[in-house]
């Protein structure tokens, strides 16, 4: 009955690989209702995996209600399966919302598989979050009967407010909490902005490449990208005049700060650029700051939120990228209006963020204990960086160019010949490692790689360099 | 200068209604650039509101850039702020996102100014929240040095899905945790349904009133409603299969129990009616469980996913109405293929909810206390609902009629003689009662007022219920 077998180099997890051929097979008819499916210890020896990856894909079906068991034992094709894969079969490619790239969700998926190397992941290692002070800040949280429990005002916690609008002074950001938004992270903030700002059909101008590729929140809004070349210090001036007039572009979208996937930290003298130039455009501003406090060689440069005197900037942060992904926070800084704005579809989402990790955040803030972790933080990354450059200069030298960055998580590896992203990816993971390759941040790019040093152990990191160079210098003499 | 007041009685918060006037003078021309604003002591006393109300505008005037203060004191129209008005206002219009109904805006504002009676609002009063069992377990979780601080897997927590799991089978619905998607609320779940499985243009049936109607994710999502006559068991069957011939509905969207905003629990032969209807339609179901918990007279019924067969059902769940809004969690249930598609787009809008409050409800469900914490809130809404009721007996007979729930928070109060919602909402506002409106739920109708008895103190409800009821008597012998 069954000759074909899961792929286990596939980046598809083998439950769903064989719950999708089981599917197939019924959904086509070769599996009329009544078929009796094997015995669960027979299908493990003829698929070649383990009893849990064989329950969890027959759980599957069975939810579906493709299959049944029966009283007597044995499981079979259920008489509801007649005619019945057009049930949600016709609705899982339907909905306004785009999927995300099948690279972006193989990444989500197998970021949770244990064993492998995440090269280019974009958290820092468990190690580097301040577990110790998180668990005091519980255990204060735990003998004040003063719990939030209930739904949040819509701009979020007023204690989180005050005490991320003292923070945003410290980097040069005057903001009242009412010009102040908490969201579920960054990337809600952007996915607020996407569906409340901009309407259907308009272009925002950006870095390309952007981390703003690899997420689908603008496309899915009817919104259009124009990438803008770069240089080292950042998007080309020329480039922003040129393309605001051809496009009509109706925002600019920028990660200044140990920018996402380049590493490029954007320079004093172009950020005063960007703002003139776009001044003289009336052209708005969404600043990306997940990366800016992440410094390691000199003093953070003014956000342009700091130089902004119009209220032309929407400036967005993030705890993610420094304290903690888990909480879930971030905030969108800007005229009240437009804050209200958008509080109000984050209402209409989500009715606010979890109160808990608002609270815990405030408390992190008021307790100073930020100041104090981003010290010791930046003295982990700094030696973390030496480490991968000392790897690439072993490893690739005569491979690929990098860049070495002043902040941030990133260097953005430049391969000597181009390769094919996805056999690139495949080869990789057959060889226990995960890349972020360059084409998830430009739908083009065939020769950078992501590459980080925030999350891999030392070891890992050397092991998982000296691989991908095997990799890539077997194919390069190929060609 | 200054003839202008704002207006004590409107919803509109006094500092957003001086920001307001002042943009307005601004970008009018009627202040031009460099005119001096009068000195806060004194807009106090123009405008007969307290220092903090004027600075709070001022702040937000200012954030805007179109102020400033200046070295030697004062503050004037800054030289900005010509031509500038165009910046952003143009932007606030835009966004494919509705925006909430102004009704429903203002009271989410509204819900956070102390001292209103919320005679309708959508959750417990603070005092029926199991605090100190919240607090117990974020002291037993900072001893414990496994927090989880990173990115979540895109289904959410194992852990919190494996109690669900448990959980849900006690309600009659066998989930396995791969068919479990934890979202931040059933709102979002809601949300993620709209844009991830229906297309622009779809219709769905669902009960008219309905709390979908005053929210606006799937009408943002080009989804329009097609809403059905209900009884006291529910939905009517014959509307169904009518409207889904006429309208193509592409899916069934019900809360069977305890429906909001009307209370009614559909019957037990109307869950096999309409399990039976949307069978033959092969209509898929959209079941809300928000509420189905909170049975106070009898066992609960069988929701309709543990009717399902076919996996036709989707359910949405949520700890919000039973445990805690402010941990922002919710689940949807459905087939492992659904659930991947909206959890694929869970990871593009806000990549998972927080893992501390993931963390503490998984702690929550294993740990037992959540079916103790029930049997104590029942009895507490128990003698609510009667004081309510006996209140209603006692003041509002003769002006309206009102069905005795059995679950849930609501008394749908149905006026004998229509009156316009927006004033009546205005005059209880006026009176200290914020309420919600049966327009609310059902654009055409002036007619119903939703109580719940969940919230307000029993001293808060005898005097929002006098209040009100004076006012309505007031009105209808004026007519
Ligand atoms: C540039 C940038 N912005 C925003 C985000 C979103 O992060 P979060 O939603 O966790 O704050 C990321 C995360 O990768 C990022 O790299
Ligand atoms: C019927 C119904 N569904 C869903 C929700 C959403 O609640 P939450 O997102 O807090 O789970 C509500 C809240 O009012 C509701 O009444």
């Amino acid at each position: 009955m069954h000759r074909w077998k899961p792929n286990l180099n596939s980046p598809v997890p083998l439950h769903r690989q064989i719950s999708a051929y089981m599917l197939e097979r019924i959904s086509s008819g070769d599996w009329p209702p009544g078929t009796q499916i094997a015995p669960q210890r027979e299908l493990c020896r003829l698929f070649g995996v383990n009893r849990s990856t064989v329950v969890t894909a027959l759980g599957q079906l069975s939810a579906l209600g493709l299959i049944e068991g029966r009283r007597g034992g044995g499981t079979r094709v259920s008489p509801a399966a007649a005619g019945q894969s057009g049930g949600w079969h016709s609705y899982l490619e339907e909905g306004s919302h785009y999927p995300n790239l099948p690279a972006v969700q193989a990444i989500n998926r197998l970021e949770f598989e244990p064993g492998l190397i995440r090269l280019g992941t974009g958290e820092l290692a468990p190690g580097l979050l301040p577990e110790q002070t998180m668990m005091q800040i519980l255990g204060e949280l735990s003998c004040q009967p003063q719990l939030p429990l209930s739904y949040e005002e819509p701009l979020g916690s007023l204690r989180l407010r005050k005490a991320l609008s003292s923070q945003l002074a410290s980097s040069g950001i005057q903001a009242d909490p009412s010009s102040i938004l908490i969201t579920s992270g960054a990337l809600q903030g952007l996915q607020l902005i996407a569906v409340g700002l901009l309407p259907r059909g308009s272009t925002i101008l950006l870095e390309k490449p952007s981390y703003l590729y690899s997420i689908h929140s603008f496309q899915s809004a009817g919104v259009k990208f124009c990438g803008l070349p770069m240089d080292e210090e950042g998007m080309l001036i020329s480039a922003i005049s040129a393309e605001a007039a051809r496009t009509r572009a109706a925002m600019l979208y920028s990660i200044p700060g140990f920018h996402n996937p380049t590493g490029v930290l954007m320079s004093a003298q172009r950020r005063l650029e960007v703002m003139e130039t776009t001044a003289a455009l009336d052209l708005p501003i969404l600043e990306d700051g997940a990366y800016q406090e992440l410094w390691l060689d000199s003093p953070p440069l003014p956000p342009l939120k700091a130089l902004d005197q119009e209220g032309r900037v929407l400036h967005l942060g993030t705890l993610s990228k420094s304290v903690s992904p888990g909480l879930r926070l971030g905030w969108v800084v800007g005229p009240a209006p437009v804050i209200d704005r958008l509080a109000d579809i984050k209402m209409q989402s989500d009715y606010g963020s979890s109160t808990l990790s608002q609270l815990v955040a405030a408390r992190w803030l008021e307790g100073g204990y930020h100041e104090a972790h981003l010290t010791k933080l930046r003295g982990e990354l700094r030696s973390r960086r030496a480490a991968l450059l000392e790897l690439l200069q072993v490893h690739f030298a005569g491979l690929a160019a990098w860049n070495i960055p002043a902040g941030g998580f990133y260097v953005w590896l430049s391969l000597h010949t181009p390769l094919p992203p996805h056999r690139l990816f495949k080869a990789a993971l057959q060889a226990g490692v995960l890349l972020n390759t360059g084409d998830l941040y430009d739908r083009s790019d065939g020769r950078h790689l992501r590459l980080s040093y925030a999350y891999a152990s030392l070891p890992e990191l050397k092991a998982g360099i000296v691989a991908l160079a095997n990799i890539i210098r077997h194919w390069s003499n190929d060609k």
